[in-house]
């Protein structure tokens, strides 16, 4: 990880799919289905893990959701060229609470390793989608002071 | 893909994660939450794809459903050694009527692709979900008939 700017890190790796934000949790989630909806995904699931867990196994966990991020078009595309695609539908953007409850981790799934790996003839869709999810993500600092 | 029934044609590679069933897709959903249920599953999330492309979109696609499915011990598990897996989180279980609309094919995600993938160290507990997965879609052929 990399400190790039006062309220981000971004893991090299996965180069602006990974935001850490002096963002309370609450506010980040507020915010993140329209950051999305900029970029033509809808929300159609979320897991509320923290709920979750508690609700089946009676464990404390931190605040933790997990959304599944659909841009109707292109999933219609890859789609329409692979079937089995769905196995990696909806792309799942994750936000949690940070070990400093104070900062919220928003993370993307990357196409790359999930889409374009079970079928490279889907890598342009892929690298389309990991792009908007980047803007989406980065989003997500605007107005922020830094910390 | 291989023959290996009258009822069911299994992908070599993803040997128990695809099958090919000759039964109607309505039946099929039906069955599915009971035999994840058996292996410890719950369907945390379920997307009818064919009603939200024509909702978003107008087009017409094939009954189409992307299931949600988690093992609340194992994520535990996971989760607590790796706070980012949920990325890879819930399985996804899908299930599509065949171009023969008297077929429906269902297929789950491969843990080794997602999870152990994203994170070596938790080979182990992909594994067990992956049979865990493998079983539950095993008994879906249950007192079909051959042919």
């Amino acid at each position: 990880m990399a400190t790039t700017s006062g309220t981000t890190m971004t893991d090299g790796a996965r180069d602006g799919l990974t935001r850490v934000l002096a963002r309370d949790f609450d506010d980040v989630l507020a915010a993140l289905p329209a950051a999305l909806k900029t970029e033509g995904f809808g929300v159609l699931t979320e897991i509320d893990m923290q709920r979750t867990l508690d609700q089946k196994l009676g464990v404390t966990f931190r605040r933790y959701r997990i959304l599944g991020a659909c841009n109707p078009k292109l999933a219609h595309e890859a789609l329409t060229s692979d079937v089995t695609v769905g196995l990696s539908l909806p792309c799942n953007v994750i936000a949690y609470e940070g070990d400093d409850p104070a900062t919220t981790t928003v993370m993307a799934i990357d196409p790359a390793d999930t889409v374009a790996a079970a079928n490279p003839a889907l890598a342009p869709v892929a690298g389309e989608v990991r792009a908007k999810l980047a803007r989406a993500l980065a989003a997500l600092d605007g107005g922020v002071g830094h910390g």
